[in-house]
């Protein structure tokens, strides 16, 4: 009986410390000081660094920075499954690059065409329906496919200790946005599930659309053409075009975002801004100077200088996915 | 001492009843009981019709729906206004088309040059600075500018009965969104105290920006080039590409928002529209079909047999602007 009420007791104070703890899943070490401290002085009424909530907006990577981008970019994977699922109705493919490679399974050399592979592909498999069917193609796509080295759907391939932060930054009055290299369409049928984040919300990479009005309703058709690249200087000129305002915090992984990062930093107060620093191969994975995928490079030389956050995944980070991931990766 | 009391008595009344109607300034008519309905029918839990607050989405056009667009757009009047502030700097302009018309007052002759006139025209007045820099010559603008009739200030020549049904429908959970043809960053700089519409809830038509790190600073820099022209079929282009998804209510006034009120309504249910209908002569202007500035012909045809709803200013609006017009026009 003792034992019980002292289980109890526990289980009471545990679950206070965690209520009491907005990020619980982030270790006691800087960086999630530097993110308490930072979010304390800017809505503190009467403090010097005050910011009302209408412009308390925080921008957030999406690839590598909310989930997991190794060993391919997710949108990639897609890309080739749908190569593979589109080939019956496409016999001139069997001869044709990038797509005779991928269904050869030669994603190396399809990949060797370099940007117009890239576009070619992008095209056959990102245009030519309406927006509300592309996102039940994501849909559909994301309810099967499954990561190849952690068997879990990639919408639990999500890193808690982000999710975490998104959502206390909302309960501070922040508004979240994803503003990612991605393609907004891609990203829009399942943000608001996986991180809370509305579809007005996500700032992207597009292809043009075009509207038409059609016997069954209006339909905005995708058409195989690049609207907007957001990556790299192309991440200030998404957030000017979709917010209209500065970040206040910005958070990313790699050297396409530091303009974002310095557009919420460089001579702006307050303003922070954080990368999250791939270190740890046993629960993810490890890479950053030399990666093809989420290269951090220049950013990592960046942050010092700049007053920028850097998190270890390894060290600063108790869990990582929703699931238990403690097998390196083979 | 008893008329004392009555007095009182009278005014606490009229204060009750005018709180208990969340649009005052709306005559008890047709569409103003058709908003009340719809928004009673999405926002009441358990209704067939229910939206969650999440998805209840209202977007607005600017120009002769939320503010006075005549005599002429009040983003035209600003372009004139600065080529004669920049004259000075460019010699050139008084034998070059169309500046040599507009610094002669010929406003006709300048707008013959069509299309083409017109992008010279907005590529040497908006163009060629920050945005940090052009939102600081809008708002100096505004400050002193005065509309030719009324003699206001254009943020005051704004529909007290819209601003109220934006509050109205803010204050029922909606989201609501400017949609104009107007360039975004001539908006942003002022919506939010005009009609408590956030900048990153402001969709327009764009120039194309760029982004550079400078020793003062990073800056996105307004290139002369037009990325996005946010009327007509680009309406619901514009609403995808920053709401990404289908509104749930859509207000206009022209032929060149009948796509947006589609985009809003037809095979959607639930989903209202509203044009305003510019029929007061006396207290603003009135005009449709043959009209150069905000035509609304083929919408007027379009409307009942779309079932959206049509406000006709004269009658259905007891206020207009936030001052007294009662001058026809001379």
């Amino acid at each position: 009986m003792l034992r019980k009420l002292l289980l109890i007791a526990f289980l009471i104070v545990a679950s206070l410390a965690r209520a009491a703890d907005p990020l619980p899943s982030w270790n006691d070490t800087a960086p999630k000081k530097a993110i308490l401290a930072f979010v304390e002085k800017v809505t503190k009424e009467g403090s010097p660094d005050f910011v009302r909530p209408e412009d308390r907006i925080a921008t957030f990577d999406n690839d590598g920075t909310l989930w997991c981008e190794q060993p391919l970019y997710v949108q990639g994977v897609f890309a080739l499954d749908r190569v593979k699922e589109l080939a019956p109705q496409h016999p001139e493919w069997k001869d044709k690059a990038p797509f005779k490679f991928i269904l050869e399974g030669n994603i190396k050399a399809a990949l060797e065409g370099g940007d117009h592979a890239l576009l070619e592909l992008i095209a056959a498999t990102h245009s030519g329906m309406s927006v509300a069917d592309f996102e039940k193609i994501v849909t559909d796509w994301l309810a099967v496919a499954r990561h190849p080295r952690f068997k879990q759907p990639y919408t639990q391939c999500i890193y808690v200790p982000m999710v975490e932060l998104a959502t206390y930054l909302r309960a501070n009055g922040f508004k979240t946005y994803i503003v990612s290299g991605g393609g907004v369409e891609f990203m829009r049928p399942w943000t608001e599930k996986a991180y809370g984040i509305l579809p007005g919300q996500v700032v992207g990479s597009r292809g043009k659309t075009k509207y038409e009005l059609r016997d069954t309703g209006p339909v905005l058709m995708k058409l195989p053409a690049v609207d907007f690249i957001d990556d790299g200087p192309g991440k200030p000129v998404g957030i000017n075009d979709q917010i209209g305002r500065r970040p206040l915090m910005a958070f990313g992984n790699s050297d396409g975002d530091i303009q974002m990062l310095e557009w919420a930093t460089v001579n702006k107060n307050p303003g922070f801004a954080l990368f999250v620093h791939h270190t740890d191969a046993v629960r993810e994975y490890a890479y950053d100077r030399d990666s093809h995928i989420g290269k951090l490079d220049k950013g990592l030389d960046e942050a010092p200088k700049r007053g920028w956050t850097v998190v270890s995944m390894k060290d600063d980070w108790k869990t990582i996915f929703p699931f238990i991931s403690s097998e390196p990766e083979k």
